[in-house]
This record gives C-alpha cells, structure tokens and sequence, in this order.
C-alpha cells in the first residue's frame, strides 16, 4: 500500500489516482461502517490529535475515526505543552515531534490563522513536524488548507450526483459548474476550507467559478493551483465582482465568508478590522432566489454555518442542501486516510 | 427491545416496567460487571458527553461505562464550539445535533443552574438537542432533573434493604419512609438530585417526608408528581418545617443542601445571594443524634458531601452510611441506560 | 503476582527484585510491542490519569500505555472537581478516593512543586489518596519522586551499555560512573527525576557525582538513601562544586537545572526568585568539550530540554544521546507498571 506512512498536508500534493483510493475506500467504509474488515485496522493504536484552534467537527470526526478502526484518539493542547516560542524557553519542535512518533502512529495538527503571526505560518509548521515525525501528519485544518474537508465536500457532490449516500459517481460531476462565493457576516473566517474546495473541484474536473467582493482574492498560489487543475481537464475557472452571475447554471453552490489578504498587521490576525470590512458588503447571502437561476445546484457548507449571513434557512436546511452529507464524510474520509497512511491493511 | 433510541431526561417520563427494566439489567451488570455479555455492546461505537458544567462523578462515571460496554465516551465541552446565542454568531443547536447524530450512538448532555438564565432553561435545551438529534440524549444532569442519580440511589437502597450489592429488592421498599432534608451550608446546590430523588422515592412505593425551612420548597411540579406518585401506590406525602421531626420512623435519609426558588434574578443564578440567605439557618445537618430517632435508618447522598454542615462525619462514614454504594451504581445504572436505548441487545 | 494492587510513589520501596521484574517485563513488551500477550491486559478497564499538573510527555505516554494494554486512560484535572481546601468548602479525598476506586483500576496523580504549599505537599498528598483507596496509585511526577521517569532512565542506559532496544544490561551498569550535573537555566525545575535518578543510578550498582554549585544541594533524605545504596553496593557516592571535574570518566551524563532548597517562601513556590537565583550560574551547560573528559558517556535527560542551557544542541542531538530512547521507555515501563499492579497476568 504506497500510501503507508505519507503526510496528508493539501490534497494537492497526492496525485489524483491516490486521492480516487481514498475516496474509494471511504464509501466502501460508508457503506459497511461496523463492518469487521475496518475495526482492527489501528488496534491498540494511538492518534495523537494536537489542537492549537479548538473544534467542533474536526475533533468529533476524528476520534470517531480512530475510534471505529478501533484505535484511540489523544486529545491534545499544545497550551499544555512547554513548547519553545520565540520569547520563552521550551522544548523544540524537533525534540517534542521524535517523541511522539514513538508513542503514536500519526498526529493531526489543527492551527488557524489567529494562532500565528503571518499567512501561512501554521502551514509551515505542520511541515516542521512532519520533517522531525517519521509518523504521517495529517492536516486537521491549518491557515492555508484543510484537505479533509475537501475529501469531504467532494464526496458529498458526487454522492448527490451520485447514487446516494455511499454510492458516489465522481465521473458526473465531470463539467459540471462549481461556484464558490464569498459570503457576508461576521466572523472572520480562515482561507482553509475554500481554498481547499477550489483545488478538489479543479482537479475532480469541474468548471469553476469564484464570486467576491473586490478585495477578497485568496492565496495566488492556490488560483495558480486552480487554473493549472482546470487547464489539465479542459475546464473553465473564472472570477467574478458581483453576488448574482456566479450562480447562473452552477451544479454546486459554496457560500462561506472569509477575511481579505490583509488581515495579519503587525505580526498579528486582525480580526475585529475583518469584520468591520466585511460588513460593507452586506446582502453576499445564498438565497432561494440566486439559487433560482442555477442549474437545480445543490448546496455545500463546511460548518458551522452562519444562517442568515451565509444562506438563509430556506436554502440551507431546504431539499437541496448536502451540508449534514458532507458533514458525515468527514468520517469517513478520515477513517480512509488513517487507516490507508496508518493501517495494517 | 422497546428502549432503543430513546430520551432518558427525567425518569417520571419513563414507565415504571421500563425503570424495571433498567435496574434489573443495573443489578446483572454489577453482580458480572466485566462478563462478555456486555463488554461489546457499543464496540467501536462513539457517544458523546457534553459538558456545559464540569463534572467529576459523573464524567468518571460515564467514561467508564462507555468502556466497560466495549465503547469509547468522548468528553466536549461546549466552550470550545462555536455555537450561536443571543449575542453572538455561530452555530445553531439544530446543525450541532444533526451532525452530532451522524457520528456518535447517543449524546449526554450537564447543564446546570448557574449556565442558564432562568430555572428550567438548561433542561429545556436538552429538549431542543433531543428535538433534532435522532440518537438517545441522556441527562446527565440538568437544572431540573438528574435520572442516572435517581436510578442509582434506588438501587443502592434497594441493595441495603435487600440482600446486598447487585442484590437489590425493590419491594422491599414499598412502605418504607423516606425522608428528604434540607440541609445547612455554603454551596447553593442545584434541585436536579433531590428533585429526582423525590421522583424515584414515590414512584417505588415508599412514604415520602421533606423537611426544610420555610421558603426552600421545590419546584411545585416535581411535588404535584410526587403527591401523585404517592397516591398511586397509596403512600403519604407531607412537608414539614423543622430540622427534627421528619426523622421519626424514617427509613432512608437523604440530607443535601439547596437553594431557594428566587435564586435567578435579572437573568443570572445568585449564586452569593442564596449561600446569605443558607446562613439564616445553620444546624440543618444530619447528626447521629437525629439518625436515633429513625427506625435504624441508611444515610444516602448523591456526593460531594459537604462534610460538616449537610451530614457529619460520625453519619456520613458511619455503618448506615449508603453513599459509596450509591455512588458506585452510577456507573452501573449508567451502564444499562447506554446498553437498552443505543446497545444491539 | 505479588506486586498486583501495589501502589509506586517511588522507586526505593519498591525491592530491587521487585524492580527488576518490572523491567524485565517492560523489555519483553519493547521487543513485542502489539503482542497479544499484552493487549488485553487491562481490556475494558479504566485507569484515571489526575494532572493536578498539565504535562506533555507523561500525558501522552500513560494514554498510550493503557491503549496498548486495552484498557482506557481517562484524563482529568482536579480544577473540574469540587475538591474541598483549606479555605473552600468541598469533597473530602477520602470521599474522592474511595468512590474512585468502585470505577477504575488505578489511579495516577501529577502534582509538581508549584501546586502545594511546601516541598513534600505533593508527595504526602498522593499517600493521603494511596490511604483512602484501595486501588494501586501510580506517581506520575511529584514534587520529590518521578519513579516512571527513573525507570525509563535506567532501561534506557542498560539499553546503551547493552545490545540495544529492549536488550539492556543492567549488570553491565554495575561500576560504572554517573554524572547528575546541575544547569544553568531559566526553568526553576522540580526536583522529582534528578531525585529519583539518584536512587535509580545507586540502587543499580553506579558509581554516582553530584556536580551543583553551592546552595543547590537536594533533599537530604535522598542523598542519604543514595549513600547508603552506593554503600550497599561497594560504590561511590561523592558531591562536587565545579561544572567541569565531575565529567571526569563519567559513563552516563545527566544535566539538568533545579531549584534551591529555598524555593518556598510564605508557603509559595517562588519561580521568579529561582530563575533569579539560577542567573548567578550560567554556563553550567553540557558541551561537546566537558563530554570530550568522560569515558565516551551517553548523554541522557528527561525531557523537555531546555536547548542551549542545559546542553548544546550538538550534545543533545549527538550520536551519544539517549535522550529519544530514554523518552520511549516511558511507555514501555509505563505498560509494565500498570500491568503488574493492575492486570489479570
């Protein structure tokens, strides 16, 4: 099994046919998820989970991951670790990384914008871990990415284009349109999940459309990213300045606030000027009424959703929302990646 | 088995050949406790403790449980979700829960008086997670009600008027004079407890006596319940007001602090308020004095005990003394909760 | 097995015969490390890890002891329970104790020099719960003893003067020379695992040197349980003033900074006049130049090290460094312990 031991970091870096195995794995496991074939793969196994951001979904998700293959989830807090930082002694990265790769048989990270001084900088140091960890590092959402959801978005789509839960068809979502907007409200949200949506719907061959407000481009790197994924498939990927086009014909309807580039001043997350930004763009809502002009797109939300700001009730709790669907695949998409990175399979 | 999937929030909701039930099973799995009639029950199955309030019985006594049943208790405490209130943005109960019930088998929920605004708001959001999540939702105490205590006093009286642990009998009680006192100290407890012990007291055939000062009565509801329950099974019910009398024939003595009903104003728990007015009456304590005027009476508590001015210590470590039993029955009733409303009996 | 129900609060109680059979069998589980012989050990058992103290390494390695034993670690802090203080009202550890012991099968308790009043608090606190419950305590870091870290150490040299992972030799430790140096650092450390290496380092047959500057003696009963083992043994026991002659012909070199005698005042751990203290000795730190005057030592310490004070990177992360194995055999002594005061051997 060629994926034995490899970091998970951005769904980028595993060619496609790998990121197909895991996602081919995760609805066998969906299908069948007591089955025995999966509940001895991490036995008396630890994960160490180290949270520098707490969560909801991704903790959830993940010692249920560990739990099913029948290993064990360490919840941890590096607020609880001595850790060396700039200004006050402590341990190393390199020394606190050696040790945990002989207790664990992998270790998530999850560190948000608000914990670091710069974008990217908690990207950085999951790759400081996974230089010192022979261990797998998994990203359990840094600044920059967060594959596991986009394993999970990506899953859902195919399943509602699909056959259903368990059953997804990833050659229909082939040309169809994906549109992710940016989103009013206020809270500051981390580039993470968008950007990691923008790689998968690229690469599972979707057109791709991003709608925002002036000011609000991502990461140039992952646009680069997107329209090279586009290119290779013979897909359209385009931006647009206003709320309404993006979603004439889209199959798949994204809406999420985030902050600008601009948000790390002085070494730090700006969070309170974020917001007062975004707040000169009110009305970025995902209505009942934009969603009439698509092609009947179905609509994804990484969670926590922000109704009212993001979506109205009406679209996201309405017929077409796949959010508790794609919710649901983080377990499954996380079992697969462990067990594939970790397992005796 | 007819319990599976269902709420167990306040144990007058139950019918008492499903309280039967489950203190049957209780007793089975304490007298066997680590038999492998029970240790794969919730094998590789997740639930979820949910902890507004800390704990320290009842998370021990959860966590173990979910082990001792082959599971895995995952322990959360809201702070660290982003969940949508008053004031804030984030997420709605309805998105947690409905994710929630995608991962785990079932969901325990502590709340208690001093996290919610008025009395009965944290049982009330127990009903709003169990309106939307399609798992079991165990109460694992509430400003109003604490079942898994209820249960296991019952059973540890039982097991003292019977032939010993895990060697309960329940008919035993029938007639049997129970007595709840209001007791001096420093600590404004919550109703949760008493209030379920009143409950499970008159429900299982026993005469019931409160004593407190006047201006401690408890919630009118729970006593039109328990006058009910009384009448039911042709048993007394009275309240009276002086820290003597109630003791005369008693059978089971249970003495615990508590605070009045005008303990919330202007929207907070008053907390400092009510410890003033506990002042007012010192000398509510169980003595051994007032243990002679008992008919050889147990002492019971649902812990901690706040040694001193709720009991003394002669009572409370004395050869009448249930409270460790009890405690430990926590984990047993506990157990037979999780195995009938998530196990694959 | 005689040591099942054995509490470990240090290492000098227990009898070398004793030690040597946990040793022996945390050798045997390094070699075989997911063997069936050991994963059902404590299955479906539940040990309560209590960090009066947070910690890194102590945490992660008993979770993963108890996972791999097939048991379950469950971790909590003593700031969740309403534990009774001098001045607060609250539970009783004997009331905590005793209904502790109905739930696990062990209890492990951390508590380190800034969480009690004077030195030695912590240690009698741990024998105060060793009284009151009738389950095996294990010390998981006090503010005098470290046992687990002491074992570790000592595996971890017999390892390095042996054939290996999991092949030490502890007759080939007999005469051979050990270092414990005090260094420079801003730290102000606990004196528990440079306290416990000293009995460990006697009690195995070393030749043992304190090296410290004045003011920075340890407890005396230590130093005298550590003469009379050398004493036992036909070894040396001797105390320097100087950072550099101990080194001489030393075969394992342990440097690490501590506090003075003086570190409580006013019944407070005094941190900031520690640190102040320790600035009067710097370049008390472990170089390749002082190790260059040992018969080619190991370099061993308990981790986190405090890079640049207590010893040079290049010393830290030489090819004499024992300090990863040292770390790793936490878990390994770690599982030995708990099954053979805890487990159905």
């Amino acid at each position: 099994m060629d994926l034995y031991g490899k970091d998970f970091i951005v769904s980028q870096e595993w060619t496609k046919s790998q990121l197909d195995e895991l996602l081919e794995l995760a609805a066998r496991m969906k299908r069948d998820r007591y089955s025995s074939r999966w509940t001895s793969i991490l036995e008396h196994r630890t994960f160490f989970m180290f949270f520098y951001n707490p969560s909801v979904r991704t903790r959830q998700s993940f010692e249920c991951a560990a739990t099913e293959l029948g290993g064990h989830a360490q919840f941890l807090e590096p607020k609880a670790m001595r850790l060396k930082t700039a200004t006050t002694a402590g341990e190393t990265i390199e020394d606190a990384a050696k040790v945990m790769a002989r207790y664990a048989c992998g270790l998530g990270i999850r560190i948000l914008e608000d914990k670091v001084p710069h974008y990217g900088a908690g990207n950085e140091l999951l790759r400081e871990y996974a230089q010192w960890a022979d261990i797998p590092i998994l990203n359990m959402a840094d600044d920059r990415f967060h594959p596991c959801q986009g394993m999970a978005d990506v899953m859902g789509w195919a399943e509602w284009y699909g056959e259903g839960p368990g059953r997804p068809s990833y050659e229909n979502l082939k040309g169809k349109n994906f549109l992710l907007t940016w989103a009013s409200g206020a809270l500051a949200r981390s580039w993470c999940s968008v950007q990691e949506a923008l790689l998968v719907a690229s690469r599972f061959g979707m057109n791709v459309t991003i709608s925002r407000p002036e000011g609000y481009d991502l990461d140039p790197e992952v646009y680069a990213w997107t329209h090279a994924n586009c290119e290779a498939n013979g897909r359209d990927f385009c931006v647009v300045d206003d709320p309404e086009t993006g979603y004439d014909g889209a199959h798949v309807v994204y809406s999420r606030n985030w902050v600008t580039a601009g948000a790390y001043q002085d070494g730090e997350f700006q969070k309170k000027a974020e917001v007062e930004k975004a707040m000169a763009y009110p009305g970025w809502t995902t209505t009942a009424g934009r969603m009439a002009r698509t092609d009947n797109a179905i609509f994804t939300h990484p969670m926590p959703i922000d109704r009212g700001s993001e979506v109205t009730d009406e679209v996201a709790s309405g017929p077409r929302s796949a959010v508790y669907d794609v919710a649901e695949n983080r377990l499954h998409v996380q079992k697969a990646v462990m067990a594939l990175t970790m397992g005796n399979l």
